[in-house]
């Protein structure tokens, strides 16, 4: 039988606990959903720790594990995947930074965190603060992400990982970056001198002029966090043999995407919000998978309504994966196996992520059939899958799509 | 959301299997239990390998399981344990052994390993043979258990817990102690020396003296068996942020409580017999919880029956678990997460520990609920837990209790 094509949707933080309001149902149970049941009752059902039992996951771990990556061995801190997501290019040996445009007064203290949340004009910031050379033949590149975001890298010999955060993450005094082992304190001394250099540019900058005039706290600032390197990645595609293609609008799971191999194309009306365009999605779904092997989308907004605590809002979002889940389905060659799952729970009665196990669904490709009807968390526990590690998804996947390889003879 | 306090209730051993007497039902099955049915009415349900599947845990290293350690790490022999458990301080590099007071002819053979089962005075015997200086700078510190149980601890420089027994395990002539690694002469040199000089005072003593004008046999020598050290635990309540306490009448699991840092209080009347008081036991874990995140309380009963064979008294014990669940469910906060489990089989027509799994419910908190209504072995298998293993127990409560640690962002 000839490789299947193969579709992985993820439903970022959908999966949630029982809602009084809703009878002690959760919102996946009450909301109405008929392509995601149809395609439960037509496939193989489990509920999956993404990452372990008891282990809340980020969304960042969460995608390395979906995508059969151990994120124990792999994550080394956020900066890495903001900067990849914002379009940074990051070699082996490079340490990136997730950073805040911010205010500060003249004795250095933070009086404002994200510069008045500064939503324009950080493009021509981030363009005056990147390409500064540092001591040491350390190189920073610096881009600008969304709203008052950005992401740093530093480039050089001999640089670590292991430092201290200049962002105090309050309003107090920024704070020097320290080595956390010996060997990384020219990896601080270059972002403090990183800081200090950006500082005297941004303070005089037209925009910030601009700003102050209009009564706006200035962007004079950018204060790094979460230092992390790149470890190599063996691309997914070589890994499993197969080409990839992301559909996200989320710039951390862009920068997943990217980090692990995928070819990942700008989609109009994909936001990475409740305000996401589904029906591009759908599309873009179907046409990426005429030329890849694997297609993953990723849909955020289902996160967002659980950190809102608005189960409302939750099952509008269900019902709106399900449309264009239908879309999907409608169009698909019954050989396409189709995977539906969440990256982590974000019960609106926690307003964060929680450890709780998300449901799995896949269907096609002439997969099992138990007798699972619906997709939700505990009709999900209910099926043949059983309940299984979220780094087990893409070899099963990949195994249901006869793409697995065989060991022994 | 607030963080939710948890209790975690064991019934030792009282999972089982079919018995022919009873239609083929297990005990659980077969008894009246409506406050446990209404836990796993209300939570999640699932079946728990509480070491791995096909491993008959031992009391010690499943309750080390279920606390989250790797009992295949942690755990050096049942020495330790039983030290901790009736009293005797340990410090890292200490060697403890298991003893029995036995009895022994003039050839050194034993003829009474139980010294007759010796009830009384081993107090005075044990106080009497503890404090003792051996050669090398070793101290020898023992202390009475029940009946004629006790433990010994080796403290000096250079001990090494990898020694042979002393006990025969059998009427037969006492073993020398051998060293069962280079590094572990001195241990065994000290080890037999302790069992000559304590023999000498026990032959001489006034409690045996009475007993031999009694007609009883004298416990005339200590046994040691089971040697291990401490490996330094990481106490739980640092590892997982939380305050604990355990509810125990049994001196093993007592000193496992210890050994993983929970305040282990007396309660009149927790015998660790079928005799226990469980009202005693239900108020205590109630007032326990006013001071503690996390309160433990084990039930032995369960266990003594299937070690009796005797399945009208293990439902006895479930009817009388049952009714203490009650008394603490229901005075109960709706946001504590109950967990209730046991940490082994023990089936009546075994007289053992087995390999089975066990059920476990989990209720309150806002947990998940599936359509598991009563707790059994095999309703159990029906839940969304699904099959889990003790070392996960402790992750998944604190996850539902929202006190797991967020891994990535």
């Amino acid at each position: 039988m000839a490789p299947k094509k193969m579709i992985l949707i993820v439903c970022d933080g959908l999966s949630d606990r029982p809602v009084k309001e809703l009878g002690m149902k959760t919102p996946l149970q009450a909301a109405r959903k008929p392509a995601m049941d149809a395609l439960a009752r037509n496939g193989v059902s489990g509920t999956m720790d993404v990452i372990g039992p008891g282990i809340v996951p980020g969304s960042d771990t969460a995608h390395l594990a979906l995508f059969g990556y151990d994120p124990r061995k792999v994550y080394t801190g956020r900066g890495p995947i903001e900067a990849v997501g914002v379009g940074l290019e990051m070699r082996k040996g490079d340490v990136a930074f997730r950073c805040n445009f911010a205010t500060v007064d003249r004795s250095m203290k933070v009086t404002d965190r994200r510069a008045g949340r500064i939503r324009t004009g950080t493009d021509a910031l981030a363009k005056a603060i990147s390409g500064i050379e540092l001591e040491g033949g350390v190189a920073a590149m610096f881009k600008e992400g969304s709203e008052h975001r950005g992401a740093l890298v530093l480039r050089g010999e001999g640089l670590d990982h292991r430092v201290s955060d200049v962002d105090p993450h309050r309003e107090a005094k920024i704070l020097e970056s320290r080595p956390l082992v010996p060997g990384a304190a020219k990896t601080a001394k270059a972002l403090n001198e990183y800081v200090r250099k950006s500082h005297a540019i941004l303070s005089k900058h037209a925009v910030n002029e601009d700003r102050v005039r209009n009564h706006l706290p200035p962007a004079n600032i950018v204060l790094p966090r979460g230092a992390g390197t790149i470890n190599e990645l063996e691309p997914m595609g070589e890994r499993f043999g197969i080409t990839c293609a992301g559909v996200a609008g989320v710039s951390l799971v862009r920068g997943i995407c990217r980090m692990v191999g995928m070819d990942v194309p700008d989609i109009s009306g994909a936001t990475g919000g409740t305000d996401t365009d589904y029906i591009a999605k759908a599309k873009a779904t179907l046409s990426l998978l005429e030329t890849h092997d694997f297609v993953f989308v990723n849909v955020k907004a289902g996160d967002i309504a659980g950190h809102d605590g608005d189960f409302r809002l939750k099952m509008r979002v269900v019902e709106s994966i399900d449309m264009m889940l239908e879309m999907i389905l409608k169009d698909l060659h019954e050989d396409v196996v189709v995977a539906l799952t969440c990256d982590h729970s974000t019960p609106v009665s926690v307003k964060e992520h929680s450890a709780d196990p998300v449901p799995v669904a896949i269907g096609g490709g002439g997969t099992r059939i138990d007798g699972v009807k619906e997709f939700d968390e505990i009709s999900a526990a209910a099926g043949a899958l059983g309940r299984m590690r979220g780094m087990d998804l893409m070899p099963t996947i990949l195994g249901i799509a006869d793409r697995a390889k065989k060991f022994g003879a």
